[in-house]
């Protein structure tokens, strides 16, 4: 194990002499076995005993998934904070409330910001169900049907910081191809959050709503129209989301149908999930700089042509006054056919999760709940462990 | 309030005199205040105030999704317990294991029984993640942003039984199609186990295979082949549940890039999800049936033909006598291209999750606890709570 | 044969008497032997002989997506006409051009019309591509692997009306599963027409743009906001119509890796299908009705928000005049900026499918080409020549 | 024009000079434009009038898909012809025939291969439709609503080989998004024929079955197991062509929704799709070098276990001497009951398509004339006559 973990420490970013696979060697597990082979003669050939390179994938598969979820959930977080932060400084700024996107009532910025932050504390539960999926250890499943080596698995499971073992060789096999979708799904769901997002910031820069506009290094021109400042930033934000959302659907596709087993088609799933987190990062990365950047404009709804948005607002003062709903709502509706609506744009909401109170504080608490589940911490303290651990400590 | 538990009592299945909704009334909601209004007067109109059609039809689906969900966990804790069963009684019982459906090594049916048992562990892990965010609050959203009235959201989250609230207004009707979605997508990953399983068993009745049989009465004949015994049942398992999978992509193309507020659109996102709840539980309930009859063929190994899968286990004896791995490999290798391959069936698997030790307790363990963690106990409490609450006791 | 034509004749509308299935009889095949052989005695038996259920079904299959697709040409066929009218009519009546959502060039309400009018031309392109693949003939593959019985395959592909055979036996049954995909991706495309003009009248509709109305008995109303006009029919239609857009996908991972030969999966791929030509239908039927009755707005780019809209046409004239294009976008760019841009509304665009010169004519001239390729009438003829044949006429 | 031909010219392979962007030219076209200025000074400033970036990328896919066709329709062919001669070369070669993947009667690797053939043909029908679209002219759309010059879009239309124009400049811009999707879904067609066929090889090269085998160089073996030879190719085939069957769906997601007119969401529609094209033509060319290896079993249906397959030869021998169906099926099923099932290998088939007949001479008639509908040639000759054109030939 110290051989091992010499070319673990020599192949370090700080040696500046990565780990390189020689043109005639399979694959990463044999160029080990090969250096292993190397430095200890006879015995480095022993490595390779009680796996196979399907549960060694496996398992590498399982390491990088558990990586790139964790960096996922940073960016998540640093982009919720972002999305908090607007929603108070922009608590008081109204802008219309639309639905069938028709003008509909009032709502606020401080609705609009917080209720993106709100739609990633549900998608972090699915990513969160995604990584228990994922941290569980396959190691020890061979090809798929176990080994006749009387190994102990439920020591590489603490060794590699998983949190359980997929304990049925048939389906830690059975789990590749299912890990994949499933974390592809919750990438979904904070894809389908940012694009959504995307959506209305296209309509909203656009200027027959003009309610919002960016600095003129975050838009881009037109080759033919010099007046133009194009939202490509979330064009394509909305574009990359938008494939990410295609993704599981595609992993059910290449798995469809497979009986039980390996099959090598697994193989090609890495193609496309593997750079969706990359993606999925860099979009929340340059969503969160634009919408730091935003510059929402004041005032919006004292423009005459919203004065419908506020007739709920004066059927319910009428039914605080006394009036039954049914009632109220036909007096206003004759009063707007009689051209005789009048209205006040004093907006008084209280109650939890209105424009008068947003409870951001709960939400954000909410926040820290799902992510504290995550408990990233475990594996680091079991991986460095394993880093300091003394060969004379423990026989494998 | 006692008018409406009148309501809902009166309708309840005992009375045999089920809620209709006359032709000219909407929905439900504006017939239930219509009878209120039949009862007690113009204060039966004020039950409306602070809400709109779209928060209403919100909680009405997520008590809808709420419901199915307890009642699929039923059907799927059913049928796991018998796949723990049957892996117990056929431990013993050897079939081959294939990958790239090519003959691998020894497998048992103990194995396999218990593969799809613990797939429907990491299942229920997502499911419960849909529950979570199926089982909050969006009441007093109102139309999508929220009320001028100074509703309690929080009282009426405790009186229906709901975890939590979904805060931000904006974010409560962000929820619809949202929700749909995942739901579907916790659905798709227990059709997917599914589909695997009757993949197999339509692989394994194959006259080639010849692995396993069914009792006359539960396969099909052929209108042309008086010999044919078709598996029709698990045809159409596996039919069923791949066009489930294919419904969280339904619901993504059905709302991908709706700007934030309701649309219609969202109403048809209920024709496809809704009806997938009662098929799925009659796929698992018939999977089921037919697996607690299944006929196991004995003795399968025996067969001359499947020697090869003894490689292994041949390589890894001379491999715990001293040989490194690859030099066993490639002697075994050569007797076999020399046909001097010599081996004995006796397969002494002893690993955790191995075929000599399945570990079905600790992941029936593992079961117990995902489902515990669903506490549907807890909105049952409430709803009594709230069914025998008296008008004294409370004020809205 | 005589007796098969009075049971279909029997069956007719006209006679109010429909083919019932008895409860104890599979299905039709099944009812018309037994009615057969209620009439003929034992040589009823034999109209099953080199017949399987599989291609009759696929027969049937056949028959049905003909028909529909027929009728759904005719559906299109008249919408078609309908925007290629409105084209016309509102030729001159100016809206703006958007790219990214952000103003870009004038356009107008014939461009927009004539542009989804032509779009149905290339859809049916598609749907004419499917229907080669329908209209041929399966009769005789038996159950995938032809049969013994010296059959004319040919005779009965005229008789039928097929265009010509799905030769290979093997192939024929294959086409099973793929016939469906196929027309349900001709099908996607009609449906993604129709969404994205909802999506442009949702759009337009909005009361930030206010382009267009319609008659409030066309519009519906709010269970809240009493001035609410929204959009209901239209968002229903893009709904549908992206339901129907999920549908190859579904095809597609219900047929996932089904190796060759017949399977009971194939059932249930008529579930979504076969009502999607009833809705798609229905959507374009209602459009068409929507769109008879629109209100467009007169004199839209008279507003002074609209002005930048001219700044391509003031470069152009530039250019026109001798400036090269860079120094002519510069400028106009430059004048923007400083507040002095100038410009005239007057558009003059000549080219073809230009605003000046839509070239509605070819366009038509195109859909009409395309329709004719169908020839439904060959099948009517074929079908016709059957009904009217006498027994003495043809042995089979 | 001569200006741009040297530029043409000077980049094309044969001089070792490829043509290179500057870093601060935004893309080709205006790297041209660079070009052209510095070759004739201010007048090449003029290229880019009545242009759009749009229009220009609009007819760079196309060209590019046109070209990309061309060599996917070359590879489809050489790989029909292959099919066909192996289908000729196996036509007395029986095995099983499969329904249900249950035995069901005699079929023949003639029957298989024809089988994929003639699916090819109806692939190509569906590529033919896309081809149609895609060789239709969009340039002088400019940015989606046309130009105020005089532009002939009719002698672009004939210079480019295009067969006809888009006409109307709104759908021409519309057109984007939708040729890929329907080009996409012509792919699928193809790559689900190849993945329909891989699932075949995959299973007939299992042990279990045996019917087929390759040379021990065309598979690959296992990093445990001494004795496999597994089907890799094939499982990568099959894997590639269900991630291609996905695309046209991801496309839909990424376009789903969006209002007419250009946005940037479409950049990225190229990013699976242009490699799509290479990857399905790697699938054909080794899936032709893997079946033109194929070493097919000899005599496999004289194994005593597939004897029930002759059950329906021997039911029609009954009818045939006068049987009524329904009786000789009866009479079968009994003595199979009974153990006295006796049996002729003897297939005689004769009618359209069946083992006996295949008619793959018709097939490759058939095929030849879907790719004669293409014309290639057409825009061959266009593109040869451009190039040859002289300045004073033509003005533009």
């Amino acid at each position: 194990m110290n051989a091992l973990k010499e070319i673990y420490k020599a192949t370090q970013p700080a040696h500046h002499s990565p780990l390189t696979i020689d043109d005639i060697i399979e694959d990463i597990h044999s160029q080990i076995e090969f250096l292993l082979t190397e430095k200890l003669g006879d015995i480095g050939k022993k490595i390779h005993s009680a796996r196979s390179r399907n549960d060694q994938v496996l398992v590498d598969i399982k390491l990088f998934l558990r990586h790139e979820i964790e960096h996922l959930v940073l960016a998540v977080q640093s982009f919720f904070d972002l999305l908090i932060e607007q929603s108070e400084k922009y608590k008081d700024d109204l802008l219309p409330g639309y639905t069938h996107l028709q003008l509909a009532m009032p709502s606020s910025f401080g609705l609009w910001f917080g209720a993106y932050a709100e739609s990633l504390v549900d998608d972090l539960i699915t990513l969160h169900a995604a990584y228990q999926i994922v941290n569980k250890n396959p190691l020890g499943s061979a090809a798929g049907y176990g080994s006749s080596f009387p190994i102990n698995r439920t020591l590489t499971t603490q060794l590699l910081g998983f949190d359980d073992l997929h304990y049925n060789v048939v389906y830690a096999q059975m789990s590749r191809g299912k890990t994949e979708r499933i974390v592809a799904s919750a990438l979904a769901n904070i894809a389908d959050t940012l694009a959504r997002l995307s959506m209305d910031v296209c309509l909203y820069i656009n200027q027959n709503f003009g309610f919002i506009s960016f600095p003129p290094e975050l838009t881009t021109g037109s080759s033919i129209m010099p007046h133009k400042k194009n939202p490509d930033v979330f064009e394509l934000i909305r574009s990359h989301c938008n494939q990410i959302k295609a993704l599981p659907g595609e992993i059910m596709m290449m798995t469809a149908n497979l009986p039980s087993g390996y099959h090598r088609d697994l193989q090609l799933l890495k193609e496309h999930l593997f750079p969706a987190f990359t993606t999925l990062k860099d979009c929340i990365d340059i969503a969160a700089l634009m919408l730091s950047n935003i510059e929402v404009k004041k005032d919006i709804l004292s423009d005459d042509k919203y004065k419908y948005l506020f007739s709920v607002e004066e059927v319910n003062k009428l039914v605080n006054e006394g009036t039954p709903f049914r009632d109220a709502y036909k007096k206003i509706g004759l009063d707007i056919e009689a051209g005789q609506f009048s209205y006040s744009t004093n907006v008084h909401h209280t109650h939890e999760g209105s424009m008068g109170n947003l409870m951001n504080k709960e939400i954000a608490a909410n926040m820290h709940a799902v992510i504290d589940d995550f408990h990233f911490e475990k594996y680091h303290l079991a991986i460095e462990r394993l880093l300091r651990m003394d060969d004379t400590e423990r026989k494998f």
